[in-house]
């Protein structure tokens, strides 16, 4: 076979924690690798009786296509929690139901990015975020961060010398990989800039709901007076990851577009699971299933804490974050996170190596723990071990 | 607000159909427009019981994140039909689990198109593979058809001499919108055709289990030595489209790129849903289902045609499908489908004017009916009120 694919293909590899993520499924390993929900808090009982409810009442409605946008009762509902909890504006015509939230940054690559054309991120990023956009042949440019956000100086900087920037993609709240939370003041900055410079904003929010500590803090959107900030959310965290039912927010003239383009990629989204999710939001209370999840992981996440400051070595940086599913740990600089990787696979705990959130600089010495997935004593022994594997390179 | 789309978005228009078919689900309309399947035959109190036993006995694993690839059972029950039916020899790595095959077409604009490329088509064409390549920046040209499907002379020319071919994409198979299907010869030829010119064949089969007539044939794949044809199935019309399950099928080595691709696309479809149709096709006898779909399909189809016959005027042609959704009708060049249909919306029926499904040459004369999702007195309704507005206007 002689076969020629697309340009872009060279740029795309294998999403390293999808492959991981087989490794971990197969063996009885220990996995901090995932950004997988804890699948004993997934409402099981409750889907089953709404999916009879959803059947009796809806009929074949249920199975037949629907509109690409999406159900209605559920785009209102998404408007009505994005105005109280984020601080928007929007009414159901703001959204579009998506095949998760990496459906909507699929679909942001389609509607915005040409060949050549620059995204920047905050370094490190969500990988999957990379892959998305890098189908489009985009390039990267990463905006160093501190604790409290991207650094706005050096964003504007950038913004200021380079040509064909089209997105600026952030994570601002429990961020991926890193797990950090940008500052209101910068949120404000953030929406200021993208006005001033006309630059598209892709905020994306899957784990925002999920805070253990500290107080909400508005979308960068409800900054935007121009509508130039898209914000994703996602039902993967709060509900289950199994159904595809995420969505994207924004300025309705731009989000016909994306409807545009969603009709001949995939149609619409399962007709069936938008209207599950809708009828359990009426008939359950969405925020005391959220407080059992945000229960768990925050005791999750003290253990992780614990664990990292009892047997990794001291001379270490680690994030403590507020909600979400992630920490972020930076190793010495001459400490290599994969080689650390691998001798863990072989006493079956699993992580993912840092340098596939940077698309373009790769600080090998860092790497990402996932502790939404494991129960306490798995973590408490898991971590234990990768503290021991790192405590033989460092002092070797 | 300034924005900058990418450039894709300027070949980026509404699906008329998708447009169209908001108007008749608002209204008490007759649609021949959509190509919806009869909800009256969805099996919905098998779903309702499956989705329970799924649940009982998957628990969270059916609403877990799962691999890219698909629910294995189901890929490896797809291998298993295609390689009976169609004559293919796959296996479950074969498969690639697809947000319907709309998704199939999407991906494989990914995998293959860079701007400019060339895709070969039938001439008229699946209207939403149009939109579904054209957001890859490629071009089209047309290649006539007869009764036995395209034209293989024709065919050959454009192989030798257009640059920058990459796909030929057929629906050999009742096919979408004339309901034409391929003969046995014209398959053969072009497997051979593909080979000899290295060029990848997309081979769409949404409706191939709709057959109201005649024997089946085999897959073009089949006749496939060196793995350059891709085939594309659904399960919208034999079980539901509310589920949104698909797939390509092909080759192990494309199929892994597709997988890559669909990673970062949205990682993978929703893992119930793959369950219930899995469970489904253990628990009950699929091929049963579909001669009841079929059953009543071929009686609208019968309806249908006395009807064009009955009621169009002398000088039309329209085809007699051997199965599938859809007749094609062609009117004397003169009149405009378009004129008619904005008639027919006055008396709320509805169709598809045919000057859509041509990427290139619009044949405004033509259009597409769709009979599977009406029952027959509305049939008959709907089509004596277009045949007396086509009078109108062939008298005029």
């Amino acid at each position: 076979m002689q076969i020629q694919f697309a340009k872009r293909m060279s740029n795309i590899k294998a999403s390293e924690i999808r492959e991981l993520l087989k490794v971990t499924e197969k063996e009885d390993v220990i996995s901090f690798a995932g950004g997988l929900p804890a699948p004993e808090l997934f409402p099981i009982e409750e889907i089953n009786e709404i999916n009879q409810i959803v059947l009796r009442e809806f009929g074949a409605k249920a199975l037949q296509y629907t509109t690409t946008e999406g159900y209605k009762p559920l785009r209102e509902w998404i408007a009505n929690r994005m105005n109280i909890q984020l601080g928007t504006s929007f009414d159901e015509d703001n959204i579009l139901i998506t095949h998760g939230s990496q459906q909507a940054l699929d679909l942001s690559g389609k509607v915005f990015l040409d060949e050549g054309d620059v995204v920047l991120c905050e370094s490190p990023t969500y990988l999957a975020a990379i892959s998305a956009f890098k189908a489009y042949g985009c390039n990267f440019i990463e905006i160093p961060t501190d604790q409290d956000g991207m650094i706005m100086s050096a964003l504007e900087n950038v913004l200021e010398k380079t040509n064909n920037i089209k997105l600026i993609y952030v994570v601002p709240t429990f961020q991926n990989p890193t797990g950090k939370t940008w500052s209101m003041e910068r949120r404000k900055q953030l929406a200021e800039l993208s006005s001033k410079y006309n630059i598209i904003v892709i905020e994306d929010n899957p784990y925002g709901e999920l805070r253990f500590e500290g107080k909400p803090l508005p979308s960068i959107n409800s900054f935007d007076t121009k509508g130039y900030t898209l914000c994703t959310g996602s039902f993967s965290k709060i509900f289950c990851p199994g159904f595809r039912i995420g969505w994207i927010a924004g300025d309705k003239s731009i989000i016909q577009k994306y409807v545009l383009v969603k009709q001949g990629t995939d149609l619409q989204c399962n007709t069936i699971a938008q209207m599950i999710i809708a009828e359990y939001l009426k008939q359950y209370d969405i925020d005391k299933h959220i407080e059992r999840i945000v229960e768990v992981y925050k005791r999750r996440k003290d253990i992780a804490i614990e664990c990292i400051e009892l047997y990794f070595p001291e001379n270490i940086k680690f994030t403590n974050p507020e909600g979400g599913l992630f920490t972020w740990v930076e190793l010495p600089e001459n400490i290599s996170a994969r080689e650390i990787l691998d001798k863990c696979l072989e006493r079956k705990i699993a992580f993912v190596p840092g340098d596939s959130f940077f698309p373009n600089r790769k600080m090998e010495n860092t790497l990402r723990i996932n502790y939404s997935n494991m129960p306490e004593d798995k973590i408490r022994i898991g971590l234990k071990t990768i503290g021991e594997v790192i405590n033989q390179y460092v002092k070797s």
